[in-house]
């Protein structure tokens, strides 16, 4: 069904021809196996060092399956085979880090109300194989109606138990067909983005206009980029070597691979769902960690989405389907904290809030965790050699999601004395003017609005308005947009206040919603310094700076990079947003994100004649 | 001197012939500014992304000198390019996961009475440049007398102050220069190797006959693994990308460069503290991230040597010799408490121990932490054909600094029936006795066993033995031996005890001396069973499995290699111990030890006409 609605990009790309089939399937009821094709018996397990090449007879075996395949070759490949363009893509992009332009969303618009989503609501979530007879599940859209739907669970000793019962198959599995899993997972989910950006809309408040194509896009770029640099990470390490002999001792045959760290956590953000848990998600299945996932009780339905997809493949390839869990939390039952307090459980995404963090840290050291990206994003306005085209862009971030993702601009830093544009020297009080007469255009018609403000996820944002609206000179006023057919629709526009650049407390605190401060300073140098001691108390995901003076420019980035934080110069219009704000965020994705979830060891014995 | 009594290894490698100039020199009196021969202003620093490259006009100039050194390169490359040899050496022996054999330090056997280390005894240690006139240090020989040394330190703040005044200039190095630097570091420390090795065995108790060429040697191997892992991780990178035009967006131009977390901090260990501080001090090097090494109250000296010597090449070089820094902690002032909980502090290299784990994940939950690795290593023993070789290669590894390495065996599994040999069947007390003969012989000459087995480096260490010793009964007794010349010298021989397998409580637990326990099992699959639940539950640096059954060397080297553990098959005599474990625990140092020390970041521009 949602494949009809929404199908994929006709242009033929390589591996879609070869796996169509496949993902026109419907997921959820798999035949199971079906992807094996052979009944000869499965090869040894990749990591299986000790099994293949340690017989004192004669030349060693061929290296662990992880690198090659020494037995039963066509059968672990096959899946693998099927999305090898696929894999060349990605593999492709990662090395010159951008994303894979066939495998984009296309950006077709969804509306507001459910149609893939309908179908979901109001009833249990099924997902084949899961454990336990309890159910959990109250989230409610933030364009107001609940979902009622309800998901199933497990004790957290129950989920640890399946997980570790799953551990030795992923493991056995072997990297080729870990990497084809990971990559149908992809091409099966990349066929429901529709439904997945519909349950982004109505957990997180995602706007329809960006949920697909940014929401479900960049995650699944970011997701295909896990899963290259997980694969090849393998396939890099050497597989056997001869070390010569020492002094009186023999000479020495050394074989190497990659072992998993035991069960992963990931634990769930409320905005940004899917392109926090993607990443890590793929990185575990291609490095064969069993992955636990606990959503935010907030945004439960995106990544159950997920989940049941990769258990589908997972049992479709052979593979017990509890390598990738669901697991609920709600506020009586902390149940991400239970299950990273297992000795089990070696690694932990989380979204990066610092009472976790520290909880964590204290609570289980021994675990390694991988915090999302948090902070306050600086802009530093100098000069423009294209006025309408920075406030649109201004307004476009400030706008989109209405302010609630980690991307968006918050600290907006202008000289007291204005700055230099192609239109003749403005003021400060002309660039708050020309802010405020940009947002007023992109949210004079409420319906095209709404589609890029969405909805507010959490009420709690809203309530800090009143308070903060008293602290500042309001530039652009917040209002409550109707959207038609959601009556109790929580919407808000854009809050813009004008401060002092000497009063820091009140806007260097990282805000969650839809408030922006322009910032008056001494001038552009003050604006640097600012915006730097900001990143370096609280952080930041990027930084943007606007002038026409290629010493400010180099200054202002010299800055900013120094303190780790990628910069956008120049930019304007809609591509300071959302989608290509993450892509530039997304340089966190390296070879040490999934190296960490792996040991290499080594074995090695006496090469006697 | 020094270089005179211990001389470069005699045949001529393609570096030593380059460096040996430098080599030569006392670095304790270093020129300044002497590597620097140009009066040519310095090049742009490498992370400075944005300074070269973002001007608006032509075609964009070359990426940052991380990758390529766009002005002066023949200041700045001189170092790297007198290194050349090695560097390249170096990469390819990391690829290939081995030693650089030519880099080997020569198995000269230096004597306990201090020679190399007699001028710096009792007496205030001297660091050119160093901080404060604040002087700590009461370091005590295992062997029986106060060190007597002094070394300068200061407050956290004031080290923390230093780290950041000198964070820039690292930085603005450029990674040709950061990597020359690191390269001859190590060339001296390499020349300095006897004293290193006398300062190991008057602090941590290492033996003579192996702290130079191992203690010293390994760490140096290791340090050049970092080294060469921090530099290709750089040289890897991506430099300048167009990425296309996305619908109406002008397309984007992208530049890349690591930049570096910030300080960061080095917990020295009390038993080894050079191998276990020099990857990271390297790798933090190579990488811009301006280190304080905290050596362990106990073990000060072997470090304030290496602080000492890169600090004289960073000055010589023409950087502050504050990138590294040396700070003195106490039982009354914990320096590295109050480092590591500095926001600055963002990256923490400690030796594992579980209580500072707890508190830096509690304290610092935004820094990352490195442990070096700890664990109970079993060994489990189903049949040899090479029984006299099995048990003196046991009773090495048990008696090579006093068993007091994490890499020294402590449970041994033997069946209740016996084990195959090439003698025939032998008994489990048959085994026990081979073991406590070769122990035997091993020690029988006293001078030459305490050049094996050091000396105790903490009284605590001997104090569990008697109630140990109740525990079991009595295999090999612990006897302390004569040192002459020093008759405070605190010894002992390995104390090894049989226990039924039922008694975990008694066995599993770490020991940290030299204590072993021959563990009798049911059969072998229990002995299998056993070690991997005590991996499990302690972790391990390395597992031993003998077996003339292939079925068993496979089912072992599988259950252990699933924890993330490596592992010897059969192997034995002296390179069951010491050195060569070390060199395969190695296996940890991977592009993820360097990766984390650096963030990705990018910098980006549209590309106008």
């Amino acid at each position: 069904m949602t494949n009809r609605t929404h199908p994929l990009r006709p242009t033929p790309s390589p591996w879609q021809g070869r796996s169509s089939r496949l993902v026109q399937r419907q997921p959820c009821k798999p035949k199971r196996r079906r992807l094996v094709r052979s009944r000869r018996p499965r090869p040894p397990a990749t990591l299986q060092i000790g099994d293949a090449g340690l017989s004192r007879k004669g030349r060693p075996r061929p290296p662990p399956g992880g690198r090659t395949e020494p037995r039963g070759k066509v059968t672990m490949s096959a899946l693998l085979e099927t999305h090898r363009g696929l894999l060349d893509a990605a593999l492709d992009a990662t090395r010159q880090r951008r994303p894979v332009p066939d495998f984009a969303v296309p950006a077709t618009p969804i509306g507001i109300t459910p149609k893939a989503l309908q179908p979901l609501l109001d009833r249990p979530f099924e997902l084949d194989g899961a454990s336990g007879a309890a159910r959990l599940g109250a989230e409610e859209s933030p364009f107001g109606f609940a979902l009622a739907i309800t998901y199933p669970t497990a004790e957290a000793s129950e989920l640890q138990r399946r997980a570790e019962a799953a551990r030795t198959g992923l493991a056995r599995a072997g990297l080729a067909l870990r990497t084809g899993i990971a990559l149908e997972t992809l091409v099966r989910l990349r066929a429901q983005a529709p439904l997945l950006a519909e349950a982004l809309v109505h957990t997180t408040g995602a706007p329809a206009s960006l949920a697909e194509s940014s929401g479900v896009g960049s995650a699944l770029q970011a997701a295909l980029t896990a899963t290259a640099l997980a694969y090849e990470a393998q396939k890099r390490t050497p597989t056997s070597l001869l070390r010569p002999a020492v002094s009186d001792e023999p000479p020495r045959r050394l074989r190497f691979g990659y072992v998993p760290r035991g069960a992963a956590l990931i634990r769930g953000t409320a905005l940004q769902p899917i392109v926090t848990a993607l990443p890590p998600l793929f990185a575990n299945l291609v490095t064969a960690n069993p992955t636990l996932v606990v959503p935010h009780p907030s945004a439960i339905l995106p990544l159950a989405l997920v989940v049941r997809v990769v258990r589908a493949v997972l049992a479709e390839a052979g593979i017990g389907p509890d390598a990738v869990q669901l697991g609920i939390e709600t506020a009586d039952t902390p149940l991400s904290r239970q299950l990273a307090a297992l000795p089990a459980v070696r690694l932990v995404d989380h979204g990066g809030e610092a009472g976790f963090a520290a909880w964590l840290g204290a609570n289980a050291p021994g675990t390694r965790g991988f915090a999302a990206s948090s902070g306050v994003n600086p802009v530093v306005i100098d000069g423009t050699d294209d006025m309408d085209g920075l406030c649109h862009g201004l307004a476009y971030s400030l706008a989109a999601h209405s302010g609630q993702t980690p991307t968006r601009p918050q600290t907006l830093f202008v000289p007291a004395d204005g700055i230099v544009t192609e239109q003749g020297h403005l003021s400060f009080e002309a660039v708050a003017a020309g802010l405020a007469q940009a947002l007023d255009r992109l949210v004079a018609e409420p319906a095209a609005a709404i589609d890029l403000l969405g909805a507010i996820a959490d009420p709690a944002t809203l309530a800090l308005f009143p308070r903060l609206q008293a602290l500042g000179r309001i530039v652009a006023e917040s209002r409550r947009l109707p959207v038609e057919g959601f009556a109790k629709a929580r919407t808000a526009t854009p809050l813009v206040l004008a401060v002092e650049a000497t009063r820091e407390a009140v806007y260097a605190p990282p805000q969650a919603g839809p408030i922006a401060f322009l910032v008056r300073t001494a001038d552009t140098a003050e604006s640097i310094e600012r915006a730097a001691h900001g990143i370096a108390a609280h952080g930041a995901v990027l930084a943007r700076v606007h002038s026409t003076n290629d010493h400010v420019v180099a200054t202002a980035a010299d800055a900013f990079t120094a303190l780790g934080v990628s910069v956008g110069c120049n930019v304007t219009g809609a591509g300071e947003g959302f989608g290509e704000a993450l892509d530039e965020a997304a340089t966190w994705l390296d070879e040490g994100f999934v190296l960490d979830r792996m040991r290499l060891v080594a074995v090695h014995r006496p090469e006697r004649g």
